[in-house]
């Protein structure tokens, strides 16, 4: 029984990584589909959001089943109930992907971005692939320095947020009002998925330092 | 010891519909703040967010300490766990409230929105000072039939955030691309506002007939 304890309580931790890499794939196509313009690509993350919604109700049930079979307490207990919360985070970030693929479809054959912001787009959608691939590593390895490197991408894209509203209020803005409606969306999606990660890394920290404080070491929950 | 343990149960329930009242009292301020313009009414759903979040953190410590006290099985763990998923939803909804008191204090003394969008915006608010009402009183009660007065008026919402953008993309259209900034982001978060009610009732009708079914009848963790 103890022994499937343990392997279960890995296999939570290891599926929560699977749908963070799920969601960097993701945000990575939506980023492309975007700049390109590409429907396919952008159906693709559309219908691959599916998947990691699945994910993501599996491993809740699992959580539940550990939590009612096993009854876990300490550190196993708050690693259960952070899973729960992370995998929620992991789900939005996914959906906020699709979001913006959605944009895309939408759009198609045009491109969703007038020419003015796509530099500045470039460099968000970079800040949000950034905090997806930490947020893979900060999983897998529980090391908290990709922790403080979410936060400090989310600080970076928080400053591009606003400078999309700047960009819009300035006196040069002449995008029409639905691409003006199309622009405040897209960095709204992108600014929600770098704030998710963020919560991933907060949980993380709290997970990690709670187990140093409570146990003097590092515990064997971690894949 | 059992009956510590009902009147925890009993006391995350209450505290979940007290955390909803704050969230109807929150969107109910912020739609009269954001109507007339009103910078000290927006700056209180402000400032009283922080008690939503307040208490939120401490029901989740509450439930946590449930789980590792009192380990409860099936219909009883089911409520703990749903707890803590609808704490985050409301959570998000005491959030949306205080982004739409963000717009009135930012544009004060001007208003957000413009006077060809006021009656839809007021119809959207409606909606949503809705749904906060029936999600007290589907907490309070379970009764299910306030589980589908959420979607229906849910339904409502999307045509309605639907409307917004038709209004945005017509020719009539002659806002500044701030205003349709604005006018953008409000819709998006009163339309989030509902679907995260949605999330709450979703939860709560897997509660409640997952009782049905399992127990044939209802249970003593309501309250």
């Amino acid at each position: 029984m103890r022994e499937q304890y343990r392997i279960e309580l890995r296999r939570l931790s290891r599926d929560l990584t699977e749908i963070a890499r799920l969601v960097h794939r993701a945000i990575l196509d939506a980023r492309t589909a975007l700049e390109s313009a590409d429907v396919h690509l952008a159906q693709q993350v559309i219908s691959e959001d599916a998947r990691i919604d699945r994910l993501q109700n599996t491993l809740d049930e699992q959580a539940v089943r550990l939590l009612a079979l096993q009854a876990p307490v300490a550190t196993d207990l708050r690693a259960v109930v952070a899973s729960l919360r992370m995998s929620a985070s992991l789900e939005r970030m996914g959906d906020l992907a699709r979001h913006i693929a959605q944009l895309t479809r939408l759009r198609y054959p045009e491109h969703v971005l007038p020419d003015c912001v796509q530099e500045l787009f470039a460099r968000m959608a970079d800040a949000a692939v950034e905090v997806a691939e930490e947020t893979v590593m900060l999983l897998d390895s529980r090391d908290l320095v990709h922790a403080d490197r979410v936060d400090a991408v989310n600080t970076r894209m928080n400053e591009l947020h606003a400078s999309v509203f700047r960009a819009i209020a300035a006196p040069s803005w002449t995008a029409t009002p639905a691409t003006t409606t199309d622009v405040t969306l897209a960095s709204r999606y992108l600014e929600r998925f770098t704030d998710h990660g963020v919560s991933v890394a907060d949980k993380t920290r709290y997970l990690v330092t709670g187990e140093w404080t409570a146990h003097g070491g590092p515990e064997t929950g971690r894949s």
